[in-house]
């Protein structure tokens, strides 16, 4: 019998992808793998919830895809769920550990790996996992850099992953930032992305002169995208801790994606910082999936 | 004594009408009417709730309306309450054949009636009340076709209200459907309303050529309007099932929908798709309640 | 690896346990089936979210259970989630016959077979999968008898039930209720009821004689336990769409729950009604969930 | 056409009571009147909400009530809603002078007036229209006195109805107050009640010695029965500004006020202080509701 | 010790400045006043809670503040908590009457006073303490006037405050409302607010001809500025008793704000409207504290 | 001027006590100390609201109080609020120095700290500042035994702390465990701590034998108490965590605690896993608030 058509029913894996262990037996062009954690954060936790949340609004977002225009996406692309990292509580190290072991035990068995956090402090051990990817390139969809050395007395903070790769990975190549805004920013921070030669675009940059930020994007690298969801306006997204006003519609995150997507090697996704629990109107986590396969039809597709 | 000025007291009629039942002894210019079903949508339900919601909302915007301008609306119109149809619990054609008939006896009684949904596919037996209307065009704003023939197992979901009211209504010549948008849609019911000759208009559409889609309009029509309020921006309101981003504002719905009454004579509105339960701010019914006012002064005032 | 122990962690099957089609090659002591169904409610919808809800909360109480004595239970005991049923949209009998083969699918896989609605009336069609069990009685913890013939012009509603089975069924013997109170009661509803010989015991009755509730209970028959959370008090578990005051406290559920467990032999259980969009606590599918696995100790270890 | 059956539709009057403004020409048994009031509260607004939220309850509660035993009550009382006191915004003295006209104008036409609050500010000016009834007395569900002269620089407060009806009204005998708790009281507010001869009941004496507390109300009298809602237990009723714990538990209030109703002639009912905006699970009001019915079936059937 | 920088850690005073009572003895730059008061409103409550709300937010953006630029604002500037308003319940005068006092006592200790309502009520008594300024000019960022004489039987509520300033200020010599727009508008309050010559901008003049309505604005002159959270978007801040579609984004607020502070000399800053119960996601508070901040930035630091 | 009377105005310190840094120069009769940590818990976090919560709370709760029987309490005792902890994000053993430090600093100046969690985990750091105390005994409402070696990898989570104590302070003599419930222990930790001797009470037991219970209790003896709030029944107090039904009633709960306070010096006091975020209706940091005053009485004045 083909599985349910109805969003709220049946066992929710993604997009009802077979449900398999990061380092079971498969194969599969795109691999998601939950990252349940969000003790790194400093204001409004909720992030946990988020794996499960785009999981179950997944069920809405079911491949293939025919557009109005008659074109089909995604039809021929096989999906697994890889479940969710095994955490344990509090321990950031064995947890950091955890998470790179099984990032690259889902990278090794997919073309394209999703990874669904979490807070954003887990894109580091995320990143672990691309240790070997030569000349890696970043794009981060984010209203912050994410490039604080400490913060609050710790250097493994939603507010550090990148600099933490930057230090752990030689060959991290650049990150471009998209969607900078916000009334305070980390100076020492900003001063050592513009040393290492980072892309830093803010929303004002975006809304005024979007073709060079298009063209200033890495163009035939492999790329791994991080999208922290309050790149997103907040009325667009309200489910995140720390919203920013004046963010990328959705229509300029997925054309920013797509572009991205166009120019390069998709390597990695990660989507982070999904509060489900501050919305209730449930539309945060159904953004945030159906982004996810928007990214997939640009990167797998197009 | 006058009645309260205060949105919170008093009976919540339309707008502080008088109620009278649909087969009652009355005349007026607009009468509403709510089908309080909603358990044809394959999503998140709620729209049980939204005829009693709009009603309550509408307190806050009983006419007549003076503008900025000094110019005053709705003087003169006059107002019935119609309450609710009289609906069973889960047996579908028994609802619609009520539905079809409360709308008939509204519709006998009031110069434009008012329908408050519900899921979509209460469209279908209001339509159905309107089989004597000679060369009947509907315009739609939605985010999707609802032309579906068969969706989940059923002809009947608010996925088909339209393709329902096409298979069974000979005068139905034409509908117009505004705000298309989304991952996905049907091919087969994309293909069956090209091939009846509708207007399609994505929100790309409105966004890049608006005066070509006005343009394009029914005009000197005899118009039904059907408003899925999912055919606005979810960050506008978020009140509903299946929300979709990057969608219509405010202001865009309503420059729409008086660009419809102006050049046509509209038969009869419906409002759909309100999920009040989702939107804990309160401002869905808000909107969808003000929306009805505007599309009101649009059709019997300008 | 091991599952992780975090309740918010992994693919949310009931107890963690693999997930098999009802017509898969599998075995297993216990299996759950999920029905999401909520159309034939006459309030307020929301059971089709609490096959999900349960399942999530269901992963703090994954066995085995070890008690303050030492003792330790539901060690040996084997479990599949069977997933949901595969439901139509809106069509009410496809809706029942699709029920109906999936839980006598799942029936004949394993011991005991846990259904997890959906309104009540989804019993209906999973006691149709009971056919062939010989002198069948039904304990039903209800503050409603659900024994109503015909409600707002349906035969199928949340009121019916058990109605419905006692005409299709003749295997059905006896059904005793627990837990009635109310405001009102269908009065051919009690007298059909009574005259089919079914015990009828009220809140008062069971703080006032528990001991004679508990003498009346069947004994060493094939009994189908139907668990409709507005049973338990409203402030114990408050998501439910029709909530009674003055309900049973948990401790005296499961006490009733033990005592049938103890003296027959449990051939089916669902749990019905939770709302789990009416409580924002949380706490009453932690209850429906932690009350299923108590009702598997009695059934499966006493 | 009958009225629906469903709860959630139809124009929301009192138990669907034909609505007639107060000083309209009718008749009733039962009469209701919302005064949707609460600026004279200290804490946490929302009981401004509270008359139309019981009103939509009242749809589940509608009469005549057949028990299990085959009784049915109320069937041959007759009910209008007179809708809600025309409120001032902020103006007290206004606001208490047009509540006590409505009253007036409801008690000429009606054997039983309800009253749906607001705070409990409003049983002053309601009390106020009691001013011709011979040796009135009161009984008062509450976990405060609420005889307080001046709290936060106002005698007009939500703490101080008793006080000043006291001092209005030469004809109010006494006062039982039935629930009382807390970790405070106004020592000068308790010594005033005492000296004249008020009857003070905490919840541990109607725990310990309830047939005493039963066998000392008033008796042979016309009663005016005020039911603040937190005098239940907040954990049945969490929708109110100022919860206590170990409250009535449903059942106990219920058993007093029959016990009042029994012996007594109710001249009024009110319902206070009703929060709804407070209690996402909705059972707050569906309790506010039935516990009128069950005042009125004692009153009036009994 | 260092105080803490998670915003939901420690006392929370604005920006975690010490707090002082308005007559106590303290100088500042800058020193907030909240007044907790919102039963001057005619819809749905909840201003009340927004002092307290927007200090907690405030907690996120504790200056200076760093931007990308590197450049550092309001680096050098003290501030002073000075509590709220010790208010009375229900007493309208005297609360009037103590909000003035408090106003003028932080006023006289102060270089630039930050008042956080409550409704708009209290903008009247807040304008009271300005008696003394020459020529006064006020800036309202409003989606409503505010001008109305008489509403509801008040002359006091959250719609007159700025009527009843120009009865009491001779030297109130201008008002500018921007943001302006709605289905209706008291013909009378127009009328009025332009025979004083008064400035009204709506939405579609700021969206059409933003240059011109920058240039009309004051220059030169001591500027109260009012800020309505209304004249916002609802979808940006979603949390205010009546929203109104088709707002002010916040980055063309803060612009507005901006050109106002850069042209005079700011007297005085009200923030109110706020409710932050109406927004589970707790946006609406962080937009408001950081809107403050960046008026405090244009003000002291341009 | 007095401070507000208005439990929502004000600058939130405990009780209105006022501010000091637990290093700053005070002394006082009562300090509280928060504790905004909620990472060491594994299901649903918010713990970290609480101090802010209560604190609110406590604004309803200020001393003196008298009662109905007219004796006064807590009236000459004098409050401090030594605000927070600093923490760190993240860094669980500077969380831990840290927290100890804090709490010493304030058990100098003070005669009985109260400490606000925080989830249960914040209890061991804050006993480590007790290890001067000869014989300490602990007395802990909880339905949970917290005394577990390892859970989830990790010796620091909030199932551990007691254990932990034991480790770790020499002079921790006994621990009493009141409330314990549930469907598993952890079989290891039961062992060692029936191996130290201490007492484990489940909730049958109090029930069922109250008096022998209160007469284990120790008595002559500094007792350290530890509150975890899910030891009341959730329907009580729904603001937690992991809520297991049939728990303490509020009076239970006072009871047991007044006995405790009755037998014993008090050396110390904290509230954890409280979680305001997953109760709307609020009443769960108002209890815990009012149950700390009792405590208070109880200590200090009985």
């Amino acid at each position: 019998m083909t599985p349910s058509h109805l969003p709220f029913a049946g066992i929710a894996t993604f997009a009802r992808a077979p449900h398999h262990a990061p380092d079971a037996d498969w194969q599969a062009d795109v691999a998601v793998l939950g990252v349940p954690y969000d003790i790194a954060l400093g204001f409004r936790p909720g992030a946990r919830f988020a794996p499960r949340a785009i999981r179950e609004a997944s069920l809405r977002y079911v491949p293939p895809f025919t557009g109005l225009d008659g074109r089909t996406r995604l039809e021929a692309v096989s999906f697994v769920d890889a479940g969710d990292v095994v955490l344990p509580s509090l321990e950031p190290e064995l947890m950091r550990q955890r998470t790179t072991e099984a990032a690259r035990a889902v990278r090794s068995r997919c073309r394209l790996p999703v990874f669904l956090g979490g807070d954003h402090s887990v894109t580091f051990p995320l990143l672990c996992a691309y240790d070997d990817v030569p000349d890696l390139h970043i794009v981060q969809l984010d209203a912050h850099l994410d490039f604080t050395d400490v913060r609050n007395d710790t250097k493994f903070s939603n507010s550090s992953p990148f600099r933490r790769a930057c230090d752990a990975l030689p060959n991290l190549k650049h990150i471009t930032t998209l969607g900078l805004r916000g009334l305070r920013f980390d100076p020492e921070a900003v001063a050592a992305a513009r040393q290492r030669g980072h892309t830093l675009v803010t929303m004002t940059e975006l809304e005024t002169n979007l073709s060079a930020v298009l063209d200033a994007l890495p163009t035939g690298k492999s790329v791994y995208l991080s999208v922290d969801v309050d790149g997103l306006d907040p009325a667009v997204l309200p489910g995140t801790s720390s919203p920013e006003p004046d963010g990328l519609s959705y229509a300029l995150a997925t054309r920013l994606i797509c572009a991205v997507t166009a120019r390069n090697t998709l390597v990695g996704l990660d989507v982070v910082e999904l509060a489900p629990n501050l919305d209730p109107s449930g539309r945060s986590e159904l953004i945030a999936a159906r982004l996810i396969m928007e990214t997939l039809c640009g990167a797998l597709d197009d």
